[in-house]
């Protein structure tokens, strides 16, 4: 840890320390490292007697609904009082938080605790470690420098966080250190079957059948390949938005290939567009010059035009960075 | 360990120390903990001295040819000269060696490291630690006992073996020390974004074909799902047979499926059936019944029969050990 990271997690701590009533803000879309760092967080925070509320600005995914402390988030603007802190976790920008801005104007300060590169600085406090795998590790940072025993349930938080931001510890990003914390979280009590059957065992079988339908639209040019979600494969298999998560993994795990993109159209007037690399081509990059962000592994951004629309601009940017 | 095993690694380490000339036997169709600890400990004898040839009775995956070592590896029958040692490593039972029973024959004793509880102690001596979650983590063990230095190649070797045969630390058997070693193995140079890339991101346009295609014959019965590979769709797609394995993952990825079946009828008047279990069943039960083995949550067995004919078989023994 840099001595300037290292300056920063000791102010945070110092301002979490003097807080008496804070309010932790998930981001747009909220994944597993969102929820689970935050979760944890408020309950390491409730532990040192603090009062806390966790605010979403959109639902918590079905598959994530089972990490302790998920059915007490609200919904944006469903805050009750004032609070004296706002902390978010896994947020890179503040443009990410949608409609929990009203809720921010009923609370103090922001500090801001994150792992994303791409990360604005937009607190009073920041505590950006990039080298960390997942803001889950950042966290278990910040919770044992706030001096609170870890228990089994900030430990799955923690967990969920780790594994669903390092695809279950297989990406570049995952050191040593990442396994010597779910080492710990393990000997906490995490179960790892029972975490993975609840993330990734959960498919419908509509799902399943969108995977089957986006596969028939799998094209590949060189290094390249990409896939479609309509709003006919989603309306056909009765799949849910949210479903599409994860099938971009479908084109990256072709041989040889370097970027996949899957763009999804839900039917509303826009195509939400997933980037992935292996290595040698930074997708952040593309996303960002396209209104998007992410890491240089895995980013995305949404696009207000039609789908062949889309794939004309984003292929366009993607060849060029790849050149 | 339990001291009975803590007796019997002493002895093969024992063995191993005065041996000079050791065969080494992969399983058939080898997967990545028989490769992966079967070339790191090769490479560990050789560390000490000793001369080794890996013998392998069926080809090495092309998605595992880059495990160190792999080159090396000799069909069965191509061994040359005799060994005073044979060395077995995530093997189950001496059926499992194919057509390196003859190399056999000009080796001596047989010791046998495994991690199967179905295993059948066929070695003069057995090491068998059914709490480990991969043979990996035996053979680590076993390394460190010997007194060899870990290398960045036998840790690659070590490291392959445990996130093949954890599921990339999902499950069950995943324990705390499952993750620090892997963090040992990390420590060491092991790269785990570029092993992930090699062994998943490896498929073919014709693999993601079959997918789609099997996923057309996916039915589920309650807690029970299953799906086919036939041998139009192999031809049809351009897969491998080797292509089919994983996609029992996909009947098992339903929300509340207990049980998943693949049956492939690769047209050579068999049906290879795979099992997977959650949590409840114990699948290994009823591939034994069926004469062939493994797991209690990943079993499978061959059998020479119709693909109709094999959905009655498993179909039927399944349900009835799901009552």
């Amino acid at each position: 840890m840099s001595s300037a990271a290292s300056r920063d997690r000791r102010r945070i701590v110092e301002r979490l320390g003097a807080a008496s009533r804070v309010l932790l803000v998930l981001h747009v879309r909220p994944d597993g490292d969102s929820i689970g760092s935050t979760l944890a967080m408020a309950a390491a925070l409730r532990a040192l007697g603090k009062a806390t509320e966790v605010v979403a600005p959109d639902p918590i995914p079905p598959n994530l609904a089972f990490v302790p402390g998920a059915g007490a988030v609200v919904d944006a603007g469903a805050t009750r009082g004032s609070f004296d802190t706002a902390l978010f976790l896994d947020c890179a920008s503040l443009d990410r938080i949608g409609g929990a801005t009203a809720d921010l104007e009923r609370a103090g300060p922001i500090l801001n605790v994150d792992h994303h590169s791409s990360n604005q600085r937009y607190g009073e406090i920041n505590y950006v470690e990039p080298q960390a795998a997942a803001c889950g590790e950042v966290t278990y940072d910040l919770i044992r420098a706030l001096g609170v025993a870890l228990d089994v349930e900030m430990a799955v938080g923690l967990y969920v966080a780790i594994v669903t931001d390092t695809g279950s510890f297989r990406y570049q990003s995952v050191t040593a250190r990442t396994h010597r914390i779910a080492a710990q979280l393990l000997g906490l009590g995490v179960r790892p079957a029972e975490v993975a059957e609840r993330i990734w065992d959960n498919r419908s079988l509509a799902s399943l059948r969108l995977e089957a339908a986006a596969l028939r639209t799998l094209e590949r040019e060189g290094e390249l390949a990409w896939m479609d979600v309509t709003p006919q494969m989603l309306a056909e298999s009765g799949a849910a938005a949210y479903e599409t998560e994860g099938l971009v993994n479908l084109p990256r795990s072709l041989e040889g290939v370097e970027v996949a993109v899957l763009f999804s159209d839900e039917g509303r007037g826009e195509v939400r567009v997933s980037l992935r690399s292996t290595a040698r081509v930074d997708v952040s990059t593309v996303a960002v010059s396209l209104g998007g962000g992410g890491h240089a592994r895995a980013a995305g951004c949404t696009l207000g035009m039609s789908l062949a629309a889309a794939h004309a601009a984003v292929l366009t940017a993607v060849r060029a960075a790849m050149r």
